[in-house]
């Protein structure tokens, strides 16, 4: 069963569908910026204006009841957001109910699938799922898309990526369906209120404005006037009142730690070092940094820096983390730009302070608009599974071929920083990091300026500027290839990965829209 | 020079134009819901998707940079909000530099226009605009469309007809200029804060969603991250920075107060009786009350009635008086929707009270999307320049047929409410107020149910609940022929208004984007 036709090699030398049946043309990516750099313009796809009437009650009694006035049927395309994270119950409740209902063959576009969306690999072999776009997949999905079980390849994007394709309609969402944590009747809703609060509504607020049919699932309704809107009332079709949304101590879970790890600590510091070196952290600095071990204790070592020298910066932006809202609260940040709020004290500090923002996913970082956030970002610390001696780095794809990671903010906020730092340890049991090829490319090389490990940091040959910055300050700068074989010297040299099959289970598209990797299928 | 074709009778028995030229085909009005019960769909009109470079820069250093950068052309549609009032001097700044530069022949599409827009009347004549669209027309703009110095008929719509209209691209606009009190250099911004600050941006933000170019132009840049945004920075093109937006003393003009007129006293205090009649005084009632002497002062009544009998109402909505403020702040309403501050104190609020919400033109009374606020109102209180028997009201044009009034919120806010009550002196400078046929239909008086005088109230013969009601309160209750009699007896009866001329000068657009009446140009 092969879905698609006509691969071509791309900029990367990455061999990439032309065609993908059910999606269409794709082009091969080129480069970072050749998209735009052509002035390339999408027409957007929105849905047609539809009149309502005075007093229309939008409130239905069930999920079932919801789908039917929807209009969804067998063949169509849904999207949900992952706001609730691993306390999710939304996404598997709507499609127990649409399999209950005889409806399958259905596209599903979530902005991310977690944890709690195992039982969609099920769905799948009993055909109510037959295509996927999303940012993440994890466990049983992960490995069922690998195994070729999905019929159709999955589509895997950025965050910005996804709100371009869902703006001009390589998503066309017939049916959304917005986990509501506080819902009033006329369908104003927030994320930020309600026993099932998780924050930001980033990527639902994508959602609403270009489906078809949008229903908001709530089990918290509040009488109108909601006071806190995130997705007003005009852009919500339907209303449902279920039990719960989720596992609320999943969704909100809790303080992000500090890594004790020394591995993690060592990279930390170099990585802090590196920006420190770099220049960039003066007064006005913006910041990304991920919630991962080493990313976040670059975070603190940064908290240190500017508190011992004074350096007020503007802002921080992406998933925040509790530790970006203490700095915030320290003053050290003039203001949070928040996609996705990844614990409860991010949520409560959305509700109560002011300087802290709810953007939504084009806002964050959509190429193809008139100028997103992370474009005008100075710093971000990302992780990898991981890179390559190009500087490309791998989060979506294991050793083993199999598909386990998110695409996220990464490629976005790689391009669009002044300076993108990669945090990895130099091999994770027994095996290294550092490729001559990376599995699977996500954010391109080009895009990536250092690479820090535990022995030693690297830096893109484009910055020699960096590079040279790196040296004065003393830092441990190696060349990729010499740091490669470093690592190969203690681990041995890994067996190249080749596929072990020609068809393609996935396609990782660039912010752009174009592709620029394929996913294999393993056995 | 005839630029419309083939006139048709409408539901209301007015002569329309079935085409204009450089518009397009209209369909004619037949009654409130007729486009919504047939379920009336328009596709929407939305500028492509184009990339943007990291770290582009927006700022430009002039009006006439901006506009050489948006690519406005002769021939093209400029838009503006009309937050600023009667201070606004960025609309005649942006049309004198087209003339500067040679650009003529321009469609305005402003939200409204108002005293301090008199000005356009000479661009008209000397060519730099030929075609406007707009809700509200004042003075020399007035006068000079009326004779018929604009080339083009005038379309007169309702805020959430304009909404509509831009949102299906009946207005389609090149580049909307928006006035913004405070603005960073992406281009994220608010009316709320500056010293321009004019407080909610409503109509804005529909502009900035749908116009190919958006500039903001503001009078207070302030460093990126502003942290209160009303239209954000992926929807702005520029940003231009300029002395003043305009004379802050006129942008908000201090607390509105209640009238002391007896005539209008009186007719405030029998609206409020009526609108206690109705039983819709209880808890969790949601009211819009106009900005006028007689409008207002209901309001005062309300809030006494509220008070005394311990009743916390929903919400208020539409233009937001200091007076509403102070019932959102005295606990009478939960939350403010508000579309368009009158006064600094209300500004103030939006800031300070996150009860006061912000919201857009068409999430207030767009009748073509999923559910505006105005389709839940209980209570509306509306003036007006003359009504009619079959309680038709017109608030366009003046008893000489000249255009000098505003279609505002007016028709949305009569069909959206369940109770709309229309307060009018009887008579002014001796004419009187009702007659057998309004000289121009706004708001049809199928949606209008009350129609309050000094001289006692008539009720739409469709509500014989509201009459009885009114009668069991010892209400002056008139037949409206009989009220209309009384009134000749005192002023004489009026010679009926025949157009001097048949060349149709404006049209006044539905809320749903049928024609509801013609205006004729006056000798």
């Amino acid at each position: 069963m092969t879905r698609d036709r006509g691969r071509v090699v791309n900029g990367l030398g990455r061999r990439v569908p032309a065609f993908i049946e059910g999606l269409g043309a794709f082009d091969p990516y080129e480069g970072p910026w050749s998209r735009l750099e052509r002035g390339y313009e999408a027409p957007r796809l929105v849905p047609p204006l539809r009149g309502s009437m005075p007093r229309k009650t939008k409130v239905v009694e069930s999920l079932r009841r919801a789908i039917e006035a929807s209009g969804l049927q067998s063949g169509m395309t849904l999207s949900f957001h992952h706001h609730l994270r691993n306390g999710d119950a939304l996404l598997m409740a709507v499609l127990n109910e649409c399999e209950a209902m005889g409806i399958g063959n259905l596209t599903l576009a979530p902005s991310s699938l977690t944890d709690a969306h195992d039982g969609v690999a099920d769905l799948v072999r009993r055909g109510v799922v037959s295509q996927i776009h999303t940012s993440g997949v994890r466990g049983a999905v992960g490995r069922a898309i690998s195994k070729g079980e999905v019929p159709f390849p999955v589509v895997i994007r950025s965050h910005g990526g996804r709100a371009r394709a869902i703006e001009e309609g390589s998503i066309s969402i017939d049916v959304a369906f917005l986990a509501a944590p506080a819902c009033d009747p006329q369908g104003n809703l927030t994320g930020a209120l309600g026993p099932s609060g998780c924050g930001s509504l980033g990527y639902a607020q994508i959602d609403a404005r270009h489906a078809r049919h949008v229903v908001a699932v709530t089990d918290h309704l509040v009488p109108q006037p909601l006071n806190r809107v995130s997705i007003p009332q005009y852009l919500v079709d339907q209303v449902v009142v279920v039990e719960s949304l989720g596992d609320a101590s999943k969704i909100a879970t809790g303080a992000a730690r500090i890594t004790r790890s020394p591995v993690d600590l060592k990279i930390a510091r170099d990585a802090y070092r590196l920006i420190a070196a770099s220049g960039l952290l003066a007064p006005g600095v913006s910041f990304q940094v991920g919630a991962g071990g080493a990313s976040l204790a670059v975070a603190a070592f940064v908290r240190d820096h500017m508190k011992e020298k004074g350096i007020k910066g503007s802002w921080g932006c992406g998933g925040i983390t509790g530790y970006m809202v203490r700095m915030l609260e320290e003053g050290l940040f003039e203001a949070l730009y928040d996609v996705q709020s990844f614990d409860a004290a991010v949520r409560d500090s959305l509700v109560r302070n002011g300087n802290h923002i709810e953007i939504d996913q084009s806002w964050y970082a959509n190429p193809l608009n008139r100028g997103c956030v992370v474009h005008n970002l100075d710093v971000v610390v990302l992780a990898a599974l991981e890179v390559d001696v190009a500087f490309n780095v791998n989060v979506m794809t294991g050793h083993d071929g199999v598909l386990r990671g998110a695409s996220g903010g990464h490629c976005d906020t790689a391009a669009g920083a002044k300076l993108a730092v990669v945090v990895v340890p130099s091999f994770r049991g027994g095996v290294p990091s550092i490729l001559d090829r990376v599995q699977t490319v996500v954010t391109p090389g080009e895009t990536v300026d250092a690479i820090v490990t535990e022995r030693g940091l690297c830096i893109n040959p484009r910055r020699s500027d960096l590079i040279e910055a790196a040296r004065s300050a003393r830092l441990p700068v190696k060349e990729i290839g010499d740091l490669k074989r470093e690592v190969e010297a203690l681990t041995g040299v890994p067996r190249p990965n080749e596929p072990d099959s020609d068809r393609v289970v996935a396609v990782v598209e660039y912010r752009d829209g174009t592709l620029i990797d394929s996913v294999f299928q393993v056995k």
